[in-house]
């Protein structure tokens, strides 16, 4: 029964791609029966407009049912300017804190739940409306292809990059630690989007992005666990 | 007149692969001028057997001369063991610290020396006797190949792994940043060496891998800047 009514969480959902994210999911016929929308901090978040089928909530407390968490939006992200030469420790500190730490915390948090709604599902085989963890991570993270995006195009960002790469691997651990409970685990770059951390000289605007996104995390299966693709579906180089 | 006068900083020299490279770059031709061996704990470094070629340091007082530093090798390193399930935030937290902000913060450190090395060779191009930032990471940083590696091969090791993946990226990240200052900057992967880290059912001794780690440190130039490359000369995939 659990198989199309799926529960989902999304992190960071107060703005930008988390907050696109809600609302296209409220409005689309992706099939959501719990929406559980997570934020720092509640009071800042504009949340006219959005119906009751909206849960807002920061962290705790939570009220997830038998059938468990069907899918974890890992989407909080902070992206720091600076070369490494003016970049202190505390803000490298800060960067991973936010970028690695975060989602592995939030994941582990809400195990319990993802591995309820594999239980809840009772059908072998893997996809975004069983259990599974999308973290939103970025092209720049990708080492093997950094040079060439580094050489035209300056981006002096070490803590991003250096954060991204290592969640990425994070995700690539967590695959394989969490195969045996049908988890699925998947990276996702949204493009450059024209969000607050995008700016205005992005490529695409939010409702772009978030429309491939959805489109990726519906189509997912056990094939793709492990995997880094972008809103248009490539395969992305680690 | 710099070119082969070469001054060497060794992290983590008191043991293991650090050790071996301060015994080897004094007993071989490796044309070593000044050798600095730091460790954080002087007090329990078994010294004896060697000359005073070597400056066993701390990270300060420092005593480079006008010609700077040519070669740091930055070669500490934690591996923590355990699961996501089991690994604290505040594991992965030290991790990342020793892992990713020790090597930054060191280069940050001795970059003014790094710099006077360069005006002082006076000649275009990079090497290992100009100056260069050698890091000691793990072929189980490679994002691209750790999901063969870890199918057969169980290795519950997230903060290692992904450490290791975030000091691969900061690399890169330094390698555009200091370019200019014709700096070079590489990653080299020891082998699966029997030390403490390693463990006895490692694949090679230290005196095998850090002969090959010399011998490639001595053969980059500035075709390597930015390179993944194990004791053999095997690039590695990142
Ligand atoms: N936009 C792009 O071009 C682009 C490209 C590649 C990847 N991405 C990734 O896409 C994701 C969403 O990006 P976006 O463009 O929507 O960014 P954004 O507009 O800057 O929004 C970032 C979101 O993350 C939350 N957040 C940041 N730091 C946090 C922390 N320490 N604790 C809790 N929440 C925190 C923010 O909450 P507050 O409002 O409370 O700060 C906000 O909800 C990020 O992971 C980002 O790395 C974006
Ligand atoms: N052995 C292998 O098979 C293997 C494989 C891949 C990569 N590597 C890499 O090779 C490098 C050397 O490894 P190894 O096998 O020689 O390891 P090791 O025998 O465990 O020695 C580690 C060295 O790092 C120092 N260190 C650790 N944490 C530190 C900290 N927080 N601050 C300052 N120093 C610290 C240690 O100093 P103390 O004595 O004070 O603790 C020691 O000198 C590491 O970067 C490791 O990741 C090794």
């Amino acid at each position: 029964m659990a198989a199309k009514a799926c529960s989902v969480l999304i992190t960071g959902a107060n703005r930008g791609l988390g907050l696109e994210m809600v609302k296209q999911m409220v409005e689309s016929p992706w099939p959501v029966r719990q929406l559980l929308a997570c934020c720092r901090d509640l009071d800042g978040t504009n949340r006219s407009g959005f119906s009751l089928a909206v849960d807002w909530l920061t962290f705790s407390p939570l009220c997830l049912s038998d059938a468990g968490l069907n899918l974890l939006v890992n989407n909080t992200g902070v992206l720091t300017y600076g070369t490494m030469q003016t970049t202190s420790t505390q803000k490298m500190q800060a960067a991973f804190n936010t970028n690695i730490m975060g989602p592995m915390d939030v994941t582990k948090e809400f195990l319990p739940y993802l591995q309820a709604a594999a239980t809840a599902s009772g059908k072998p085989g893997m996809s975004c409306s069983k259990p599974a963890v999308v973290s939103i991570s970025s092209t720049v993270g990708s080492i093997a292809t950094i040079k060439e995006i580094l050489s035209p195009f300056s981006l002096p960002a070490p803590p991003f990059l250096s954060s991204q790469a290592g969640l990425n691997m994070l995700t690539l651990c967590a695959t394989e630690e969490f195969r045996k409970d049908e988890i699925l685990f998947a990276v996702l770059h949204p493009g450059w989007v024209r969000t607050d951390m995008g700016g205005e000289g992005g490529a695409i605007d939010a409702p772009e992005s978030v429309e491939g996104l959805l489109c990726m995390m519906d189509s997912l299966t056990e094939k793709q666990t492990g995997a880094f693709l972008d809103h248009e579906g490539k395969v992305m180089p680690w």
